[in-house]
């Protein structure tokens, strides 16, 4: 596989200069940012993941900042979820749609103020639906995207590491709601969430100068914990069943194809309601299918086959070393979505036998 | 620096057999899709190009098309761009803005129809701002990616070899000018354009399948004229004067900024037409600078500086090998960006002496 071609538009990070004295061996790029993907191994980072303590760098979880007396009005157009059972203190998973209920993004929401909100995106510049929305209705809202990058940590010690450095105050911090917490003198938001079912937290870092005092930190704090750097690992995701915007789902799909209907419950008038709860019954939707023998690495779909006729695909495939399988992540048709279904999968290494699980393996 | 992780969301091409048995070894990210960047070395490459002919994978150069009743109203909604000018056989540059004239993309407007455009786009997801207005203004048309990659032919000898292959019509072309030509069969968007100045064409191959083949055809074609994969050169793009979105400009640049000042003069009213031409006295402009001295890879802009003040800010830069010297883009203070002004660059390797340029190199 090539290397990247460094340039300004491939952005780095403000933990960069951790990652690469961490050894970051191959990574991708995800919101025009380098995210790393492997640092040891893939094996190696993801049974450490599992036991231990990681520090992420996903920076490229950028922020599309909304601010304004219009910006509740603005994501009122946006959101397929019922933001009026928002908390203060909550950050909500939300679906993205176009108008045709299409998803555009699955970013995560975290509500700063009754007029100022974060929407923390998946790998799609979906600034740019929030801007054509607000510009062509000429709302009173600003939309940017500030310089805030995520630093996850993520792991069962998540909690001993994260309280050494904040204070135990993170240990009362529930699922996917935050708290501001100070470090050094600076007022971060401290959420617990992350891209994996370890366990953790995402610190939203304002300003990049804070990034690697940070980093430090929590080397630093967690030596005995046995901390590393860390990243997302499609390993621990796909066990777990963590959709990844542009591999499983993109335009194609609604939120209930996603096996997102949950989150589609907002009483008002956003763009795309109509069209998107007339989808409301797939005819497909995720599901779990482990696939039997040898396979190769996955970087197109791979067709689900049964009787000669294709009924899904395969997104996302990888060995999980733990369950001893091989693992993966598909989009298949309601006639053979049942768990326990057999079905063949066409790798592009030849056909392997395939079954469709009642649930991913966590 | 670090290889690339396997996935489908970083997408790969209807031409990536011919790219991988061509021997890639460096690429980039672009529009969520591989994009070539060294086949043999950087100055090989660049040699090559500028005396024979290449054939360029920019399946990245991703197509947002545009169809139906109310195509041309949202065009004129997002065009700065006078489109009643534009002939039905041409392309057009486009600044594409956000209400306050921040540039959003730098797209190549391609008019298929009176009802049909392709806007083809550089590296950021455009197409959600497109859907973004047509979404809230509820308009009658139709906005997708096509199955649309492509294919670059650059070089002096691009006409010859480009004839053989589709016949003498392809001389007739003129510059961002297109015709349909048949290959194999379909009729295939030919445009005399491309991302360098060494002259050619590009091919918007419509439908994968129609990949490998052409790319086949062009290479059994173009034996005897030396052609080669190649990819758009840092080197002759910087000499050039072309600009890199995401790069060399983003949103915090208006068209004037970036030099296209001559392509805002839409009389229509277009979303951000007042803010941009309150914006048309620019305070600072993109520049060609020359750097002495050794420099290193450049991932972030460096500050130009004069008499310790941050005047300005080095966006790309490499060696140019014909013309024995650095060469690189800027954004310069009004105050400092006549030909001739000496300035320091603060590279990452140590602070060097710069001078403005009258012109880019070509």
């Amino acid at each position: 596989m090539a290397t990247i071609f460094p340039s300004r538009r491939v952005r780095w990070t403000p933990f960069t200069k951790g990652v690469e004295a961490a050894g970051m061996k191959v990574c991708t790029v995800y919101n025009h940012m380098i995210l790393p993907s492997v640092f040891r191994s893939e094996e190696e980072d993801y049974h450490h993941l599992k036991r231990h303590v990681q520090v992420w760098d996903v920076s490229c979880e950028r922020q599309v900042a909304v601010q304004g007396p219009d910006a509740r009005r603005l994501l009122d157009l946006l959101s397929p979820r019922d933001l009026d059972r928002m908390a203060d203190d909550q950050c909500y998973y939300m679906p993205a749609i176009d108008k045709d209920g299409g998803m555009l993004n699955d970013p995560v929401l975290v509500k700063l103020a009754p007029d100022y909100y974060w929407i923390s995106v998946a790998d799609s510049d979906y600034i740019q639906y929030v801007l054509g929305v607000a510009d062509a209705l000429q709302l009173d809202v600003n939309v940017w995207e500030p310089d805030v990058s995520p630093l996850g940590v993520q792991g069962p010690k998540s909690d001993e590491l994260m309280a050494r450095v904040f204070g135990d105050d993170v240990r009362a911090i529930k699922f996917f709601r935050y708290k501001r917490l100070a470090f050094n003198g600076v007022s971060l938001v401290v959420a617990r969430s992350g891209y994996s079912k370890q366990g953790g937290f995402e610190i939203y870092v304002e300003g990049s100068e804070n990034g690697m005092p940070l980093w430090d930190a929590l080397f630093k704090a967690g030596a005995d914990l046995d901390v590393r750097a860390g990243c997302p690992s499609t390993k621990e995701r796909v066990e777990s069943g963590l959709l990844s915007y542009g591999n499983d789902i993109d335009r194609t799909n609604t939120p209930f194809e996603a096996g997102l209907g949950k989150f589609v419950n907002s009483p008002k008038d956003y763009i795309g309601k109509q069209r998107l709860l007339e989808r409301s019954e797939p005819k497909r939707q995720i599901r779990a299918v482990e696939i039997i023998g040898t396979i190769p690495s996955i970087r197109e779909a791979w067709p689900l086959m049964a009787n000669g006729r294709q009924v899904g695909q395969v997104t996302t495939a990888t060995y999980s070393p733990d369950h001893k399988t091989n693992a993966s992540i598909a989009m298949v048709d309601r006639s053979h979505w049942n768990g326990g279904t057999k079905l063949t999968v066409e790798t592009t290494d030849g056909v392997r036998d395939a079954i469709v699980k009642d649930s991913f393996w966590t």
